[in-house]
């Protein structure tokens, strides 16, 4: 009916509204019926996101458009950010083991513990490790000696330089990005290098407990009430050496969540994603997939399935690791997937066919998915089938996928309802805190100007529809969010303070 | 059929490979069926292209995701690039008017033809005039005086480095773009600056003549076979100051282009679409409009229709003025509307609405159309209704929407296949020229690693189908692109060196 009066002679107003309507309920939440409450809750944050891109606009400062590693004090100034860090996000459904706590805890506590050691690559990196009897063994290729860092520390004119520079080696943050990291190749180099750095403190039993149980705080804090972690379940090692395998990580993150979620009933805990590299000779990621198939028997509460990570752009597409990957399937059994796939620029490669693959392979989720909306097919297996992607804003500007975020391809996806959830990847490595960072950017950047709290509201429900718990626990989950997002809507409403 | 068998147990190769080919063919052009000759003339070109593509990725030096500035050099040194120079492109339907010609023969003859005058405004832009009797008047406001140029030269010690910083002046081109434009009001000034510096020049009456004749004839040497223009119809002036009317220009553009045609059988010509500057109030429009109305009656055959033009981010929404656009409707006129839409970041403003306006006000194309892909209304419009976008990358690029232009919306559109041609805006201000330059962009970078010689057919098949030409006219163009494909395929097949 619409269509048709587009060939009258005068278009109408009516029309147009109708169709700019149309429009609107297509995109992500646009079909939510908000409560007085809530309308009143929204004015009050359109008016606050009216002002911020008002002003955006006179400066030519808008963080979205911007490398977030400059964006983030104008973010941390923005009155919509202090809204979102209010509000409950649901679940943060792409996270990476150890990418998940501030760095400050790391070097201010970690490495101040006793036997902690350090070592330096070739090549600048550094390397850690707790050992005692020392010196730890074996020790890594090409480092030079280990230093025992509290004898390092004690000879040192300056001990907060040195600190500084330790947190420097334990994100990508700098001052001049692209000056830092002139293509994709280094800056991956540089990311891969960092969770090695990171591995030798974390791995360490005791930490290993700490750090995971701290990561969880801080998601919580950041009003997430559950979370799914893409882990490698690497060997944890204790002080005299000896090493602990899969399951005994397994089991400690089901610990460590469980006593959280205990000690924080509006908390629901965390699953895991066994996460094996993509590099990887497809034996042994064969072995892997096994692996994860009995662990998935033993540990059916926490285990959520596999995934494949790693920079895609290298090679290795899900299709050529096949033989491996459809497994499960062939022995008759459930392992889910949760694919990295369409991580890249590169259109039309066989790495870019990940998208795609994931879907024929029958992933549960679509990390990433950047490449999904140049797939018009596997879009809409994508859409058919309901299979969400992951959307990290921060982690695809600062791995260089995108630039400016209004350019982000979600942005297309968004406004016609496409399946997805927000997510923050990596946030301690890119300088990040749990998920208001990401949301910031969508909310602001990817998703429009006139994008509202229907969109907040839609993908936090999304995150929690699109996680791997059971019905029950989407259950309970959405009810305790519930609570939660009332309580933001009536103090947003209200004007309290937030 | 293809989708059920993802539930089966094995995914199975045929299956993915038909979902791929399924997505292959809705790729602009993968329907298109090559002749044998085709076949081997792709051949060798994906055999260019691969290799080329492999060595971006070895060095991380990819012209698409360079700025145009920077890349330039390399895509002159491509073989890709020197064949896309080589193969007929059909029609160039978004230029404007003094955009289309290489700067250098406004400098070096231009300037240097008698009673030409220079001044200097206050911040630093040009100003040129010719006249006899002198000064040139009136002044133009906070002007410095007016200085003859041939006296200016005879005191100069280094006249060319002044002419060096004559062509400077008219174009964008800098070495380090980022930094010279911080933003996007800042290249949008000085863009519409260089408009109103070669203005003084071109306005000159015998220089009008010349400059579109030059213009037709390198957009012929880059073998393109008719275009389309965009021309403000502001007044040409003689050397005694007497100015001409709008009739004046659009005959003289109509002579200018039949007499070219003349000259070059294979050449088709012009048509012009009169393009009044959208910032102007309404009234000022609805005048234009009325002028159009006329215009059109009087040139049947080479005034196409209207357009609005200037930087949409500044406001000025075509529904802001649809009181002046509905006119033609209301007085039951056929005024085919060219309007830019959508040439903007900021999704969700009122300027936004553009691309939803342009279609609801019957825009013949959209020019532009960056926003389209956030619109899935006004997507699904231009699809059903066949109205196409005018894709003009470097134009993109240089004016800030996208950075990569592996990211340009417009990948997602080719992959559905969705209506376009390719165009240049302005190449001679971007330091490009004709059309071979944006084809590069498109064919290396948005269409990416597998788009072949279908892509680039369809695409100047689009430009010929999409242009305002009367069906006859259209089969002829057709006839003379069709002589000169065959002959660019069969070279291209034979090897013959390009
Ligand atoms: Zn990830
Ligand atoms: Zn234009």
């Amino acid at each position: 009916m619409v269509i048709s009066s587009l060939c009258l002679a005068l278009p109408l107003d009516k029309d147009r509204k109708a169709l700019i309507r149309k429009e609107e309920m297509l995109q992500i939440g646009g079909k939510l019926l908000l409560t007085k409450q809530e309308e009143l809750a929204n004015e009050k944050l359109m008016a606050l996101k009216n002002a911020e891109i008002a002003q955006a606009m006179k400066t030519s400062q808008f963080p979205p458009s911007m490398h977030f590693f400059r964006a983030k004090k104008l973010i941390e100034e923005s009155k919509v950010f202090h809204v979102l860090k209010k509000m409950p996000k649901g679940a943060a459904l792409h996270l990476h083991d150890f990418g998940i706590l501030s760095v400050d805890w790391l070097v201010r506590n970690v490495t101040y513990r006793p036997h902690c050691y350090l070592c330096f690559t070739p090549r600048g990196n550094l390397q850690f490790k707790f050992a005692d009897p020392a010196p730890p063994t074996p020790k890594p290729e090409d480092c030079s000696e280990w230093i025992l860092l509290k004898k390092y520390r004690g000879q040192l004119q300056n001990v907060t330089e040195f600190d500084n520079s330790l947190l420097k080696n334990l994100t990508l943050v700098v001052d001049n990005p692209e000056l830092a990291y002139s293509d994709q190749a280094i800056i991956w180099a540089r990311f891969e290098n960092i969770f090695i750095t990171v591995a030798g403190l974390v791995h360490y039993a005791p930490v290993f407990r700490e750090y995971f149980a701290r990561g969880l705080q801080e998601f919580y804090e950041d009003n997430v009430q559950y979370l799914e972690l893409r882990a490698t379940l690497f060997p944890v090692y204790e002080l005299n050496g000896k090493t602990h395998d899969k399951e005994w990580s397994l089991k400690t993150y089901q610990e460590v969540a469980q006593k959280f979620a205990k000690d924080h009933p509006d908390f629901i805990g965390a699953r895991i994603i066994y996460s094996y590299h993509r590099r990887k000779n497809v034996t042994y990621i064969a072995e892997s997939v096994q692996a994860a198939m009995k662990l998935r028997v033993k540990f059916p509460e926490t285990m959520a399935g596999f995934d494949l990570v790693g920079q895609e752009d290298k090679g290795h597409s899900l299709w050529e690791l096949k033989e491996a990957l459809i497994l499960p399937t062939t022995q008759g059994f459930d392992l889910p997937y949760f694919f990295h796939a369409g991580e890249t620029d590169w259109q039309g490669t066989s790495i870019d066919e990940n998208v795609l693959d994931a879907l024929i392979l029958n992933t549960t989720r679509i990390g990433h998915g950047f490449a999904l909306s140049r797939h018009p097919v596997a879009k809409n297996i994508s859409l058919n089938r309901d299979i969400p992607i992951e959307v990290c804003p921060i982690s695809n500007q600062v791995l260089q996928l995108v630039s400016d975020l209004r350019n982000h391809p979600a942005a297309s996806l968004m406004s016609s309802g496409h399946p997805m959830v927000i997510s923050s990847d990596d946030p301690s490595i890119f300088g990040a805190k749990g998920l208001s960072y990401d949301f910031y950017e969508v909310f602001m950047g990817i998703a429009g100007v006139k994008a509202d709290l229907r969109i907040l509201k839609q993908l936090t429900l999304n995150s929690i529809k699109y996680s791997s718990l059971s019905a029950d626990k989407k259950q309970t989950t959405k009810e305790i969010w519930q609570k939660k997002w009332d309580k933001f809507v009536h103090d947003l409403a209200e004007g309290k303070k937030l």
